[in-house]
């Protein structure tokens, strides 16, 4: 299990960790707060899932890993966004560069991820199963959350 | 297993069963290919959901059950609607009423649907698991396909 | 003007032609029933403008051009077609061809459509203004009428 | 003509007024760029009123009045966001407040606007003809640009 690395998280009384959430199928919805297909397409499915199913099947947590327009992203404009998009789940701000201008978030970096909207989704047992850069339908997201919280666990 | 009653297969060689395809998750689409809803939202989720995942996770069939306008849905306009919307997978014809001026087909009257579109879906013991009147959002539906699939059969 | 050739008129107590609407803004939206083009695009299109412009601002037309699957888009279909996607406007039938064999009907070969939809626009006066193959975009065409219907005739 | 009050003009190499653009149709959308309807429903619409019509038929101007969350939406986010989401059309700041502790931008006050989206249509002769807080459909805006840019103007 590669922990997320998070600064701060949002929507929630206490952090969360994957660790914690072992057990459960976790998806997190990497996105940025100005990406359009983040807006559009992504944070609409995370809200879809996380009302349908969530947390009684699965849980579904945010990731805001800003790679760009750093200043025009921060906490108090995401605050303002999560509000007004009713944003209901948990949402992590993405740990930033510990390197001297660095400009990819920890947690994006660690995953090698090519951008947002990535979705990353864990299994019960914590191991990653899909991480996908990108739009995924609706019926395919769906048959994997399917097939995954239908597995046994020993 | 309640079988479907079927006067002719289109779309495939030989005639099918529900009973044939035991160990298969089977969706069944019931439509009318004169009913806006199914036009616009049942055929297209089933095109999809054939395209995404049949024939290896499940089976996808239509059944054209025509309990209004019967003159104006005869075999012949269903597989001119079928050329046209590119309907791959195989439909049957909802047999007629055995009864005098009977106007609902047989599998919808034993199945005491209450209209078009109505979703079946069968687990691979051939059990009924599902039947929806309506539309079912493709990320439930997914789900429950999911699900079905990755049940284990003694 | 180049008068429509229509064997019946459905959906109008009297028949109609394009001379006595002459003085109006005249949108001919010329289908087939199981074009889905059609279906998807053109007729809530048709309908929209019909609900939101007609009759004070301008005339809507259907025109029924079969010109493939004759068998399975005739009268009765095409009745049964209007009722269930609740078509308010006049619906005209293309006339069949009158050469032996002949499959395209009369008003789409004299004005040489290329197949359906096509939206068929005349001008106060009576002229054709637009003839559009394919789908047209709403703000474009709403831009088409707001332009057609200011124009002033002496 | 009410001009438009606005601090800094971006997307544009001279400041503009509504004095200057007299003889034109112009359409000014009102907006927040952390206005869900307007992310979803007026940007979109603005951009493609600006990429059909403009600069030849009419002119697209975007207003920046920012009502709420006002430390989140500074003109280094808006730069971010127009930049995210291809604005190409100018877009004024609306100018803050005089008042102390008021929070309505002072156009947004003149005009008594009821929020955002709010779209404003001047005619040629700068004559305000719309104001419509909320969406407005593609056909029945096109209409009335049609109709307006039809006007003559002695």
């Amino acid at each position: 299990m590669s922990e997320l690395l998070v600064s701060k998280w949002l929507n929630t009384r206490d952090d969360i960790s994957l660790e914690q959430l072992r057990g459960n199928v976790v998806l997190v919805y990497v996105f940025q707060m100005l990406c359009p297909a983040c807006i559009l397409h992504s944070i609409p499915q995370a809200s879809k899932v996380h009302q349908v199913f969530a947390p009684e099947k699965l849980q579904v947590l945010g990731l805001h890993s800003v790679f760009e327009h750093h200043d025009a992203m921060k906490e108090q404009s995401l605050r303002a966004f999560m509000h007004e998009f009713r944003i209901k789940f948990p949402v992590g701000i993405d740990k930033a560069s510990i390197r001297t201008k660095g400009i990819i978030p920890q947690t994006m970096e660690k995953y090698a991820m090519q951008g947002t909207p990535t979705l990353l989704i864990y299994d019960k047992k914590g191991e990653l199963r899909l991480q996908k850069f990108g739009h995924i339908d609706d019926i395919e997201l769906g048959f994997i959350l399917g097939s995954l919280t239908s597995e046994i666990v020993s």
